[in-house]
């Protein structure tokens, strides 16, 4: 594409590298900023530098934050008893959102995938284990992505963890809502048939 | 949603802003920003500030441009006799990627819109008047969008211009391309018949 200014193609350049944005979308951000005053685009501008400059992990759970110990580790509110073990920020703010958990959460950073060459060196997995033994902790949630690498990893943590006389559990796997059966992949399926539960009227 | 981050959230309203990118979106760029290096971070906000700050309109014909006369306009190699007049930037982006047109562009800026309160003295219609009578522009082609607005813009600039000896035309209106017509509206479908040209095989 011929751009008009080089300081356009420029911006271009850089806006279609975040994830998602081709250059049509870049283009289209790009000329959508010049038609805006200048605070707008300082105040983006500022705001992505701040975010990157100033957020920190949490010292506790890995988790983004704006301080040294996150929202929710620092929550009286939560239930310390429960340690929910995520990959990603991402995954905290999906759990967070359905409003079903109250429990504490560990950041492991990925998941082991000897086809990436990630091993458990390459995870958080001292600061994890070294959480135990503990009086607090009762139970430990292994929310990873239903995936060969996911489940490597889960089965890598409940190996670790076996002796600490914790009770270990995984989000459900099944069928999900809303889904039609017949299209449902025969491994989730038969897993769900499998581990039936008990029948109940769900009221959210 | 419950975001980590203060500043996180603060990143997120920002980028969400930006024209085709909701609240999840401007998540997933977030992430990923923090996720890069600082140098990326500060060499996108840093083309976005630039971009805002140095570039400027054309004298000549409005477009956005690094210097006070841009590109099109300096060229030696563009056809003098011809002055495309568009809306918007975007429009000449996008007929310049035709590799189609060598002539002159101008830019309104807009059409008028009774509607939206936008008339002719909104616009920038002085100085494309102040170019006649030209004794080098002999073609003025009119390249506004087929709405009532463009038509109505095109039908006053033709009134404008209709005492300087001056070819007026219209980019062609007709059915699209790859389109089926069957699925074609009555009106360009009306027109197409009607003004129907001679039949030739067009090479790109």
């Amino acid at each position: 594409m011929n751009y008009p200014s080089k300081l356009i193609e420029d911006a271009v350049i850089e806006i279609s590298r975040l994830p998602g944005i081709g250059k049509k979308s870049a283009l289209r951000i790009a000329l959508h900023l010049l038609k805006q005053n200048e605070n707008t685009v300082q105040s983006l501008s500022k705001s992505l530098i701040e975010m990157k400059q100033k957020t920190v992990n949490c010292t506790v759970c890995n988790n983004i934050s704006d301080e040294s110990v996150c929202n929710i580790c620092k929550s009286k509110m939560r239930n310390k008893e429960l340690l929910c073990i995520v990959e990603d920020t991402k995954d905290v703010l999906a759990l967070e959102n359905t409003g079903q958990y109250n429990g504490l959460y560990y950041i492991l950073g990925g998941v082991i995938s000897p086809v990436n060459g990630i091993g458990p060196s390459d995870l958080n997995f001292d600061k994890l284990l070294s959480k135990f033994p503990s009086n607090e902790i009762k139970e430990v949630v292994l929310a990873l992505s239903p995936t060969i690498d996911g489940d490597t990893t889960s089965y890598y943590i409940s190996k670790k963890l076996k002796d600490f006389n914790l009770i270990i559990t995984t989000i459900a796997r099944g069928i999900q809502v809303g889904s039609d059966l017949e299209f449902v992949d025969e491994v989730t399926l038969g897993r769900s048939i499998q581990k039936r539960i008990n029948f109940e009227v769900f009221t959210n």
